[in-house]
């Protein structure tokens, strides 16, 4: 079977790792990953109670050559709100050299493009030039327990010369980039209670409190209208860039206009006055609120005051941030903001450290080299403002750097509706990831 | 069947006219009342072409006798949230002298009293003391749109001296009240339009606009956290009650720290600075938010920044607040208070006006003198902080005011989980409309 036709086999795996509802389908797709790696001499399913499977593999037949650990997830986001979908995102479709589903792009085209080159070298080679570890989860979208708690506990067992991951962006289409910087990330929920059951607002509006205005006024308060955060001490350990990391970025093919108008597409960008958008979205921590949940949302009209309101919100974080300490700036932030007449309090769902990696070590720049002849460009270095905890777990455990290799498009709808992978990429990427292990 | 019986058999109707899902339902309880009504000499069902019916009866055969147009509504406001009622919303559960079911107090068990006092009077008499004409909507929780055109085009129809009203509250258990004033409302919605899809916040924190960041700051601006509503020239026209009134409210046996408790339940009561409860909520315009709808709600986080969100919210008015001009008002405010990267609009579902009655009326005052025979006790005059838009329109159209003989108590949960009726004041009310009948 061609990778194309293996992608969408892993594609038609609805593998929602945050939706209970789908804990069957994640197991599927781990015993799919496991199917995969199976032409490797080690393969095994790792379980913990409560907790999606962890899929290792390794191959240490290659003596003094140095060892990767390969790593990638399995499980998706959710792919609400399915009407935005314009085909079904678990049943991928191609057009225009694009394959559309969820995970097409973040994570199971990626992951699939450091199986596909292990196979092409198994099945052509029958062996491969360096010694590999693979780990694939299925909790990246949903807080990734298992893993956190796996690797420090097997740093034996998953010791390497530095880790492997595919689930970053090129920066441009043809442009291949290699990531240097990825945000932390704090994920919670701010919860508000107010009168002791929902109230009728002809009633009791002016006197009441209203759990749903309280909400409003804690988000207004924790950060300004113009992107600022207003957490008291959150900037205290942000390390700005160096200047030579500025100067690359300033290089970087950028159409600000254009990149609002094809990727963000509202009538103007926001966030810090003075700061340009790599600034903004790669190296300054930021605060969203991604949904509330409190009151009436159906049909028609209702005139409540809902006892009890909440809102799922999160905060990226750069370095130097600490995550402990964030979590506790934002806590006491909250706290500090809540209007009179209600409680509040902030329930931490997962928290990850920002991560940095150092572009001169010796195995980035081979990663590096192989990107640049594949793609008959230099690959350039750029930050992410997403979050992959593991590439901190790694470096913390492991003691290891991440060599993060992504493949995605701009435009490719990560945790969108219309998730896509373009396919050219996914065919390159699989030839540079062998043509990296085959520099080792 | 005693009446006790019929309010069961009403009560399980689900007639949620906000809930095209109900739209079976709702006629149901139309005819059901219909039925009720068939004692008189001439009923009917009126249709309007994607409306709910209106319930018509009438019995002209007292000459010389004033005529009273008697109101109430057989639909409900929704169930829902479902998970906080102790017995299901449609299944009547009789406990310690009170009746629990959605409508329970507002507005089946208030509607059955007028329709059972005349079918006493019937069965007993043969005949009633008075002209009456009954009119019974289905839009009363849902914008009231077919009431609404129906009596303006049939004045002549409808002409009366008073109408007569149960839809409001007793000021405490006991007490007889009558009330003279309502508060009218704006009901909406605010959308606000950001980026032109759901985006990663890892990728476009700090540069994409959140669509729900921007609900809560214009949420924000609309309203301050004292409860002092922020919209420019909403309070230039709010008339202050007149002194005697405020003298009679201070009379009333109240306790705040009890209402906090007993009714709010929550830490503390909010609204306007130096102001008391029954001036904030009786006589003071009022903001409140009723839900929020947008990004990601369902189990487990999602990093999203949703391309869209809107808030269902309200104002009350007090007199003279002219609705119409509230709307632009508010409508105006919006659009001031938004921030950039972001449209937004207010989308209108519908406007009432505060109405205020005269106590010296006499035939309200024949209603106040039937109230404290039946009860025992000095009738009371009170206001409402809930808005009842077909007093305003009986006002505006038929030039007659509106006799608001209320039988709820506070604590009837009314538009919330768990809504009750306090069956005594049931039976009592029918007592009281009967004797009022009788004593004109």
């Amino acid at each position: 079977m061609a990778p194309l036709e293996k992608l969408i086999e892993f594609l038609r795996i609805p593998s929602v790792s945050a939706d209970p509802a789908h804990a069957a389908d994640v197991r599927r797709a781990a015993e799919w990953v496991a199917a995969e790696l199976a032409i490797l001499p080690h393969v095994e399913i790792i379980e913990a109670s409560g907790r999606h499977p962890l899929v290792y593999g390794e191959s240490l037949l290659a003596p003094g050559q140095p060892t990767l650990l390969l790593y990638g997830h399995y499980d998706v986001q959710p792919a609400d709100p399915l009407n935005l979908w314009h085909s079904p995102p678990f049943e991928p479709v191609i057009k225009n050299d694009n394959i559309y589903a969820r995970g097409a792009c973040d994570d199971k085209g990626q992951t699939l493009i450091l199986l596909a080159a292990l196979r092409r070298l198994m099945e052509r080679d029958g062996r491969l030039p360096c010694n590999i570890k693979v780990l694939i989860e299925g909790e990246e979208e949903s807080g990734g327990e298992h893993i956190e708690a796996y690797v420090p506990a097997h740093v034996g067992k998953l010791a390497a010369d530095a880790a492997v991951i595919c689930d970053t962006e090129m920066f441009a289409p043809g442009l291949p980039a290699l990531c240097t910087g990825l945000r932390g990330i704090v994920y919670g929920e701010i919860h508000v209670h107010g009168p002791a059951q929902d109230l009728h607002s002809g009633s009791y509006g002016g006197a009441a409190p209203n759990p749903l205005m309280a909400i409003a006024e804690i988000l207004t308060a924790l950060k300004s209208r113009d992107g600022h955060l207003l957490i008291p001490g959150f900037y205290d350990s942000v390390r700005t860039p160096a200047p030579e990391e500025i100067a690359a970025w300033a290089s970087l093919p950028f159409d600000e206009e254009h990149y609002r108008l094809t990727e963000v597409g509202s009538p103007a960008l926001t966030g810090e006055p003075g700061l340009d958008v790599f600034m903004r979205t790669w190296a300054r921590p930021t605060f969203e609120v991604h949904g509330i949940v409190g009151g009436f949302i159906g049909e028609g009209g209702k005139t409540v005051i809902p006892a009890q309101a909440y809102a799922k919100i999160s905060t990226r974080l750069v370095p130097d941030q600490d995550p402990v300490e964030a979590v506790e700036q934002l806590r006491k932030a909250v706290l500090a903001a809540t209007p009179a007449g209600v409680t509040a309090e902030f329930r931490l769902h997962h928290a990850a450290p920002p991560s940095i990696v150092d572009p001169n070590h010796p195995l980035i720049a081979k990663a590096a080299a192989a990107l640049t002849e594949t793609f008959g460009r230099e690959t350039v270095y750029i930050r992410s403002g997403g979050s992959i905890p593991i590439v901190g777990l790694f470096q913390r455990s492991l003691g290891i750097p991440s060599i993060l290799m992504g493949f995605g498009l701009p435009d490719d709808n990560c945790h969108s509706p219309n998730e896509k992978f373009y396919l050219p990429n996914f065919h390159q990427g699989i030839d540079a990831v062998e043509r990296f292990l085959l520099s080792l």
